[in-house]
């Protein structure tokens, strides 16, 4: 297969790219990488990803890195197919230019903060930093309180159509509801209506298999020894 | 005239903005925001920049935030004019894609703490944190490894011509140039001859004495009192 995407299925930027990939209705060769192996720090998984992090991402000869690069790629390229998920008229565009941003410097930082002290913590067997969570909750509800702006305007985050901008949160959103930080996103009736909508997407619905399917790999394994 | 730019010359994503307006040669005004006094967290700053952050854009009716989706839309929006900084055709576009994302998401995280402990805490009377310069250095040194290799290969992180995956470091580039973290850059001769070639571009000289003038400005009026 043409496609291969090199990633862990606990890792959101992974999802991220395979959400893309769903939605564009690409077909793909799944990798899996051991994270606790240490194997991405290493050759030959440098050579993908320099940086030694997931995902990586190869079509045919051709190889890059950077999550929210490849999901550009994946949209531009397969222009033609599934969802479209970039616009090309000017307005809509430069929303969407905006939105990234967003996604990437106001929603992520508290977003991943949250999910590592109330989600991967715990599977580490780590205790949570109840400051770092009160600091982040209350971060990211001020950030919740211009996207509810936002979503009053246009349904998704670019305007009328789902793009790119909206699929870029839904890794770190599927992992917040399970916490008791949904609350803030309950609370605001545009988010809620808007978590709720991009989270049913068929490809998103598809995309998390992938982690569900490793989840009972991990319990299957735990039954054995 | 129809293009704003309100920012502060100290903003190095206010001074990103101004630099893709001067490759680009189109006409600006420079609207400055005096962030000590709050008025970017108040109406009509607000409506400008939901997040009340500089700069915050205007071209005609049309506002936009983020400083990088501003740099976009500038290449874009005036693609006819000055440096062309966005390539189209598919492997440069590729490249500059993950660059772009490369300076967001490994580059700026330490260079940005790097600044506010040894330039922004001077200027503010604030003591500089040795742990977390130390930290910071390493982990940049790190990155610029990755950037060594790459510039080997290219001259530009995007290909062979300067684009917005250059053009995005010049503020930090700069502020670093200041200090001891210099020396990492010095270090590495692809790096180092990257760094000056891109200082050194006109726009980027002129960019820069939006800041001296705001220098003077603070020193005759600390004359004055």
């Amino acid at each position: 297969m043409a496609i291969k995407i090199h990633g862990s299925p606990f890792s959101g930027a992974t999802l991220r790219v395979v959400a893309a990939a769903h939605e564009k209705e690409v077909d793909f060769e799944f990798v899996p990488v051991d994270l606790r192996s240490g194997v991405h720090k290493q050759y030959p998984f440098l050579a993908l990803n320099p940086f030694g992090q997931v995902p990586a991402f190869e079509d045919g000869d051709f190889s890059l890195f950077e999550s929210r690069a490849i999901t550009k790629y994946i949209a531009f390229a397969y222009e033609g197919k599934g969802t479209a998920l970039v616009g090309m008229e000017l307005k809509p565009k430069v929303a969407r230019g905006v939105w990234m941003e967003v996604e990437a410097h106001q929603f992520d930082p508290s977003a991943s903060k949250l999910i590592w002290e109330l989600v991967l913590k715990g599977m580490f067997g780590m205790q949570t930093d109840k400051a770092i969570v009160d600091e982040n909750e209350a971060k990211l509800a001020t950030v919740l309180d211009v996207y509810e702006a936002r979503l009053g305007e246009s349904k998704y985050l670019g305007g009328e159509t789902f793009t790119l901008a909206d699929l870029h949160h839904l890794p770190q959103l599927h992992m917040l509801m399970g916490t008791r930080v949904k609350k803030i996103f309950d609370e605001r009736p545009h988010v809620s209506a808007w978590c709720k909508d991009i989270l049913a997407r068929p490809a998103w619905q598809k995309t998390v298999t992938l982690q569900e399917q490793a989840y009972q790999g991990i319990r299957s394994q735990e039954h054995i020894l």
